[in-house]
């Protein structure tokens, strides 16, 4: 045991932080250091370097501390202040005082670690706990890839945002004022699993218009409705279970399905959407659990699925009895031609689990979105949503309720509307302007992006660094894809970059896709892509 | 092929509702009601009926309806509305005109169904569709068993809410003027998955003031901390692997671990919280995955793990190589005594998964909890937080960074804390006060409960009913453990009733004890317990 009678020290002083540094034999053995311009009050800040000092064995046990006294004059503080921490550090049996011995370091003492030999303890390794969910999910994240998306010096075509124009902000402040004035806190407390009510009553009312009857009952309100997928996925997916998918599709869903296990098989889609045939000519051989399908301005393609597809695909799903998860962000954003209903609108026979979201309209980051379905259903997602989050977030949903019930929504969605079918007119006269022979392209009706397709010779991954380069962003085709059909494609969101740099972006990518193709040609070699055995 | 030349029809006038009623030969074949004062406009009114109707089959393939000007007539609509809604259902291919042949239902044409004969469709039977998952939540919820708890004439020591006093309403919306105009919208759109920068330098600051030292980057903002234990168990457990867990526990964490098909090992607890000697004879037969552990007035017991057993069951964790999930809601909520170290804090070797929320010191409807953890395992939390919700709602978040740096938050938290002791105070006074033999109770430190043993006679069940017939709730022993140890046990939360029911909510439930042992003694049968064979 080494009890030290003495210390020097030398004292610090620098910019608002002073403290002191403890030698023995030239060698710092003590460093406390106060910034008395932080938050964190003088005593905690002595009290936790003290403690983190023997916790990591630096003070070993019988380390004799300075007095109180002693510390407080070197630090220049109240010795109130250093009682206080001694105090709570002697609480902890980290020290301990004995009249003549002064304040000393403590034994660990534990019921294992009897023997007061130092125990050697090795990294937890945390890769190798991983669970199979987790494991499955060790991808990329999309914003690894995207990792210039958010700076402010790119013009972004990548992320399926909204431009922030004209957000209804004073709305927000004046309907937040008068809730609170009448209903006090209670839209800050702790609310309904399932929904706040009113706001289900008024999410009947929207979907009635979507053609869509159903009463609150049927109706359950998620933390956005990336939560839909996740919670259909846990509630109905367990490992090896057959999930057909669009291809491309939405790279969220694709991997919510692949972190339970699922095996996904996607089902090409051309301009009238899923191919209805190919799916029906795979049910010989595999019996899905689910299909999912954004029908509706698909996310990446743009696509909308034609009323005779949904006929087709309902028809299919009550013949071989599978649920279909409908995911419809993007319906009410219709720039031309006429609405189609919904397959949940279509479906007489509850197979469809219907999401959406306020996400693709206003406020995103309020997170609200829904499900209508079965009531059984319904009662599942409950169970489900009660485990994942308690429930969504009570602020919010009482101002979308409050905003559906008024004229805000309303107004709100057809100022989207127009915005974006502007946005989408640029695109068109910019895509038109910098045209590329082979890069096609095709306006969707609605909904936020351009699928296009590259020229062939192109490599995508060379055109991302071209186009960071020239700083214009965009999504690659691949996160969209599963592997099975080609991935020659771009994604392109005109809702996100401002309108007046959507010209700029597009003759930047289009150089860039140039300046690629020019690239390919002078370093072509046709032995590079093909496969050779590795040994 | 059914052609109906003519129909004959009654109308329909009732407040506010307006309609018609089709006959063919007395029976009713088609009815469409309309509703004036509804926000649905009433060409969709009538494309919605008539769609329903087709689909369904009750209006057949070749059926003739009325023509736009005689439907326009007799519904006393403008014949532009009957136009707009026979537009759409042309558009949807469900009925079409042709001339002499005026408008009729078309024929669902599908690949499948190409003979026309109508599909019968089975329900889907979604119980037998249900994973793994799922069907190990089929449990009642909480809120089943206690479906009286939100009455408002109910006296309910139920729920571990805050009563809704003081809350700083005012200050939230000063924040939020304040915040938008300087920021704009931002604040309202989507924001990183790990959580808004300035809040997680708000929390690292927080959690220097709990001893915790840690970077932003070491902290993930959660929708609560209900998420973090849910997205540990997705992360780390798979079927069959064991979790340690208190008992009695929290029952959200027992079900979220049952979910995902965790084998829940139970160890007991004592006045000084978690028995770690027990757990210590366990680890020879079993290799646990996880240790849950809410070391701080602890949920349901109330009961503070002493220092030498965090330093004991840490010790544990490191021999062994298990990781800990602290759980820490009620930390900073004491009323008596001194604070201790929180696991994380004696942890040195980054073994601990700590969990903590604003949820209990106010706005509990914001959901805003957080993670502090080694950064490689804050990257596996940030997978799957994208996966269950993208990321925390953005607007709370700004608003508790904003309380955290101004004095908002410390003052809110010492008025939770005052609060809290004063109920305290009555509730224990009150205890006294109809104190019954043989019903046990020790006023805890800090948190928010009482954890009362009931005399030895007495039927849990049937105290449940009893004290419901006399307005008083409180969450039954049962719920917190797995039926390895004696749940002759009632959690009673002193902080959510009004403090001017206290006292007579404590005496209702103490007469309904009474009642209970009383009826117990009368109606004494030993055989009833015995359990025998069925057959």
């Amino acid at each position: 045991m080494v009890v030290l009678n003495s210390l020097k020290h030398d004292n610090i002083k620098l910019d608002g932080i002073t403290g002191a540094c403890y030698k023995i034999k030239g060698s710092v053995i003590m460093r406390i250091i106060l910034n008395k311009s932080s938050s964190i009050p003088i005593y905690l800040q002595i009290r936790n370097q003290i403690r983190d000092m023997i916790l990591q064995g630096i003070l070993e046990p019988g380390f004799r501390l300075p007095s109180e006294r002693k510390l407080a004059e070197t630090l220049g503080v109240n010795r109130s202040t250093v009682l206080n921490a001694y105090r709570d550090l002697k609480a902890d049996d980290l020290i301990g005082s004995h009249t003549g011995a002064g304040t000393t370091v403590l034994m660990a003492q534990t019921s294992i670690n009897k023997d007061n030999m130092p125990q050697k303890v090795s990294k937890l390794p945390w890769m190798q706990l991983l669970g199979g969910c987790a494991l499955r999910m060790q991808q990329p994240l999309v914003s690894d890839i995207l990792k210039t998306a958010n700076r402010k010096d790119v013009i972004s075509f990548a992320a399926g945002f909204l431009a922030q124009t004209h957000d209804p902000v004073e709305e927000l402040l004046e309907s937040q004022c008068r809730l609170l004035k009448d209903y006090g806190s209670t839209m800050l407390q702790y609310s309904s699993t399932q929904g706040y009510l009113p706001l289900r009553e008024s999410i009947s009312n929207l979907m009635q218009k979507r053609g869509i009857t159903i009463d609150p009952e049927g109706i359950i309100v998620l933390s956005g409705s990336q939560q839909a997928i996740d919670l259909t996925a846990r509630i109905f997916i367990d490992p090896g279970d057959v999930v057909i998918v669009e291809e491309p599709s939405f790279f969220s869903a694709l991997q919510i399905f692949q972190s339970v296990g699922a095996r996904i098989v996607p089902v090409p889609i051309d301009a009238k959407g899923m191919k209805i045939e190919f799916l029906e000519s795979l049910l010989s051989r595999i019996k899905p659990k689910l299909i999912y399908t954004i029908p509706t301005f698909q996310n990446p393609s743009g696509t909308v699925m034609d009323i005779k597809r949904r006929r087709a695909l309902l028809d299919i799903a009550y013949k071989y009895q599978i649920p279909i998860l409908e995911d419809d962000p993007y319906g009410e954003l219709r720039y031309e031609g006429n609405h189609l209903p919904t397959l949940k609108a279509l479906d007489q026979h509850g197979y469809v689990i219907y999401a959406s979201t306020f996400s693709k309209i206003m406020f995103p980051g309020m997170r609200i979105g829904w499900v209508v379905a079965e009531r059984e259903v319904i009662r599942q997602f409950v169970l489900a949503k009660q485990m994942a989050d308690l429930h969504t977030n009570t602020l919010g949903q009482w101002i979308m309720d409050d905003f559906l019930r008024s004229n805000v929504f309303h107004k709100r969605l057809q100022t989207v509307i127009n915005e974006n079918r502007e946005s989408r007119r640029l695109m068109i006269e910019a895509l038109k302007q910098y045209a590329i022979e082979d890069f096609e392209w095709q306006a969707p009706e609605g909904g936020l992006y351009f699928w296009c397709r590259l020229p062939r010779q192109i490599d995508p991954e060379r055109l991302i660094t071209k186009a960071e380069e020239k700083k214009v962003v965009y999504a690659p085709g691949k996160i969209f894809c599963l592997g099975y059909t080609d991935n020659h494609y771009i994604r392109l969101s005109f809702s996100s970059p401002p309108k007046e740099l959507i010209k700029q972006g597009i003759k930047l990518l289009m150089q860039a896709v140039k300046e690629t193709m020019n690239e390919e040609k002078m370093k072509h070699s046709p032995e590079a892509s093909e496969i050779m055995p590795i040994l």
